[in-house]
């Protein structure tokens, strides 16, 4: 393939694609607050990123990225009080997946990966691909990979590196050690790590509260020990997450 | 109170109750099959005994339940192939449990919990409390506590009682030890203990396929091994389950 | 059948029931004021006791009622302003019933009946049992009966039983005479009767008004005289109501 | 005015109207089969003649009528199978009852009626009155009339003229007695009387069948004796429609 | 046809139209302001009377026509701030439009047009027709003509006649010389000539702004000369517009 | 500012930015065939760097773009019967725009533009400004600038250049001169100018058919003569259609 981004592609070569049996994986992400260290780009900065690591492996193109996610929730993102954080609501995260996957079969592919890096979106973008079956003339033969969190599976070594004995749970994992990490390895620029901070909220109940008290969110943004964050953890445990992910799309699709 | 089932009161009670801070639980559950042994109302039968149970301690009126649940999916819950099971898509879900809440909150309830057997109803039931929030007229004041995993957070005895050692994770609790306990240990005469069986499917992945595979879905419906389910075991972990819930209400509400 | 309540029913048998030609049944009532005497469910208490008197001899399951119906209009229900009542939108109430319906209808079930008690549902279950035939891929050979008004068609001498010669129209026979002698014969631990009053509006006339005034309205809420109720009444017409709606069925479906 | 056809008015002349206290009401039709003596547009032709007739006298302009109804039910109108008759979804008519609504009040218009005449748009409309009043910023002050049957409450004389003791009940008067005397009387050029039947469903229970059976709906889309038709009764029936609308609009706004 | 109005005839005549292969055309306008002189119903009155004007021609009955359209946009209606104006959502639009035309193809017409007046409507109707063919099942062989701008394509005599060489654009010939001409020739008893006005916003940019600012709305609600306007030149353009819209219809239908 | 790109930033750079005033410009375009030479990207690469062009100037933050736009239409954009061509419903691109506009308001922005390049989005983007305003609580303050058609209003020098004498219309440049010479200008490694050709439908008339026949769709998806681009002819033109924009921007916001 010229490229594996889609969006560089015209549309002859995106038909021959489709006719050749290339797939597509569609990163999603968010516009949310990631601390005072890491962009709002972040979690659509890791989609992308992996969905192109194992594009041409899986023979895989790389849709126009999901940039904007399901509203931030404060145990897993803050919420939605912090300025610059840009969510949509459940039925337009829907909707937009829906009708990509639509004319995604309606093009001829086949073999469709949703790659999500921001954990609100899980369950909408299930339902997502669920009513996009449904509506499209094209389903007969199309397999979609629902892949809600990329990061699951890790080995214990990696787990071990990247978090030293201390993992305190993925949903707390957000501008953390692990993001942190893995944007200090793939794309150091972006990162501010001089003003990285560990931060927690108060108390992290196992229940959400609407509207979210003051003490379950950091004021930081950051939920968990960001400087604990290192370029080299994120260069042990970025291989192992794209190789996982290829090994499973090789298996599906 | 004369009944804590809200559906058993008349409206001037229900007025008094608002007026004089009684909240109310709405319990959210699913119908959805359990394998062959547990009947499809097992969710919804779990969430409303667990709502009722803390009712007078946290002094919270239960309302008449949601007994049909966002769509089932095969690594949760066996998936929407099997006959029997009633879902509802996700603008269905997230419309009814808004509006509710939109008119518990006109009545003058302000302490509102929303609280959740059925994993696939996660982030909808959360949204609908957002969108209610947002609309209604009366939100000032109102605090919604959103319990999408009623069962997290147990302690170290009691998942030892009940797993022996060998926890499978709370995914593939559908319909398993966990649900069979406590029904035994609730009401017997809904379990066909007979007719349990042990089973898994061939595979469970951390992600999701559509259409699902058919190696994703075990035959009978059962997530693990259901006969390893004892009415003792319910019995051990139910106190604990309505005590963790009670505390956690009387914490926030 | 082991019970006639669908949610007493385990999938195989669910699926064993579809197979034989077995159909199902759908209570649909309301959440909302009926007076000081009778609870909030009196209406789906109604439409489910209904729904498993006839279940057996029609050969029907029950499946699990909707229990929140459409908002409560002042001049049949008493309208929107007491606390206590809990009512759906019309889109809402019609996306439920629309997507229940579609379920059955997956599961193989033939025979359907929507079976209301609340007035103010009529038309909206309509258009959902129209919505349904028209998107699911099961629908060839389905029939679904939309029963709006169960007690429409009661003889003269139950009429004469009931009303005793001063019948003043279905529309305030809400928490009147009928309901509260139904609910004396069919469960009279739910009714308080000691507060039962006879009340009325000031004026019923025959539109309505967007706000309603205050003379639409009798602050009891309810719409007739509830005093002349009696367990004896209901006696002798529940079975008249039971009889007819059997027979319709057995006609038509 | 100049005229009560609001659509005959400049935008100056209706800011002043609604300054000046003058309201608007809103003709609701269909466009259904009417039988093969009566045009497609004869609900609407009523709701819009019974508007005009009362829009002097209650300072009421008529707005641009709702042409297009609720789908037609076959047990009050002949159902959907008709070619020629265009209907809309329930959905779809509420919105643009809202919407209309909604503009009329940022016009500045008060007083409001939705003067409904095709049965199938009842509680629809209702619907759309209340939504309408949620959602604008206008609302303070405004009441809206929702008369869903117009000829509601006719004298018993006018009962005996038109049915000569023979009335069948409104549901059938579709295409029949009543509506054919009126257009007769009012515009009998568009009456093709010759073409007159009469007819009947083989039955007509007091529920409905989705999809509807044969013998719910006669052949003609006549639902009664059309035939019994004359100008003469409707020349005395519509007088007493018209005092009685206006005396109630009088009444309320 | 005894009549090219589709409102005037009854289901059979429907019925043998559509089946010898008679279209309909469905005229779309607005309710809006069109300045002090001209009735609120001007697009429709045009659209109407167009759609009307070749009817015979090219075999179309007339649909009832569309009365509430998008939103007025201030730089070519003056936009939703006069009194009198009354526009529907563009959700509200699309549905209405979409609803008819699966009506129209459910009873068996092929040859369908949207033929639209009001400039606001463009793309929503085009959705429409798309949305529409997507649903019906009758949508074989169907062909939908979608003309947003009826008077696109005058010829340079008409243009000069009507415009004598100071055409402004088509925006701005709202309530103006075109619209005004039009109307004085099909039927000056609506124009209030002696109060027409020349006007114009004191700017008109390519782009809008919400809210707009008052130099983008002429107080008038007239974007152009409305007193140079004569009958004469409506007689002049009117039989264009119709002549190429009769063969445009020829051709395509 | 450290980067323009919103993207870029972290929550306090972003809120820090709104407090100061900083406004926010939202680029538009499409997923769309593009002809054999420009990438299906071409509409959102355009929209992205006009609006980052502008950025400093108007200190104005680009957002992350719509990168799915609105149904290709035949004569616009040669349709959707192009494989790669991703496109959207009106209602998802409605919600989208509206929840991102509403995200912004509640951030604390109050210059707001909506940057279009894609003709079919027209309309669409209006409307959900209007919404997006209705619904947000800190609209006060807020304008929306909705700029349709970025490249309006160019000099006749700029014409003459980039057309010679021989314009066609914005329609048709679809893929043809003016957008191939603006990417040869900014990324000429994004065309394969190569395989450019000069193409155009058969005919193309001034409505529009669903479904479009043949002959209104060109086979390359060129709608004119791309082999006319010239970087030359973009680096004249752009800095022109920079400077249009940069100073409506800067006279509005």
């Amino acid at each position: 393939m010229r490229s594996w981004w889609y969006a560089d592609l015209t549309w002859p070569e995106l038909r021959d694609a489709a006719a050749s049996g290339t797939g597509v994986v569609l990163p999603i992400g968010s516009t949310e607050q990631h601390g005072p260290h890491l962009a709002v780009s972040c979690d659509v900065d890791l989609s992308s990123a992996l969905a192109h690591a194992i594009a041409e492996e899986n023979d895989l193109l790389v849709a126009p990225p999901i940039t904007y996610g399901y509203r931030s929730r404060p145990l897993s993102g803050g919420g939605q009080t912090f300025p610059g954080t840009i969510s949509v609501s459940a039925r337009t995260l829907m909707a937009v997946v829906e009708d990509v996957l639509v004319e995604l079969m309606r093009s001829g592919f086949k073999r469709l990966v949703l790659l999500n890096w921001h954990y609100e979106n899980a369950n909408f973008i299930y339902e997502a691909a669920v009513l996009a079956r449904e509506r499209s003339p094209h389903a007969d033969g199309v397999r979609i990979m629902v892949v809600e969190a990329a990061f699951a599976g890790l080995s214990e070594h990696a787990m071990e590196v990247m978090f030293e004995g201390d993992f305190q749970g993925w949903d707390v994992e957000h501008a953390a050690i692990l993001e942190t990490s893995l944007m200090l390895h793939l794309c150091p620029e972006k990162v501010l790590f001089d003003r990285a901070v560990d931060d927690a909220s108060a108390r992290h109940p196992s229940y959400d509260l609407v509207p979210a008290p003051d003490d379950f969110i950091p004021a930081s943004g950051v939920l968990w020990k960001a400087t604990l964050a290192t370029a080299e953890k994120g260069a042990v445990v970025w291989p192992e997450i794209v190789a996982g992910l290829a090994v499973s799309v090789a298996r599906e699709l």
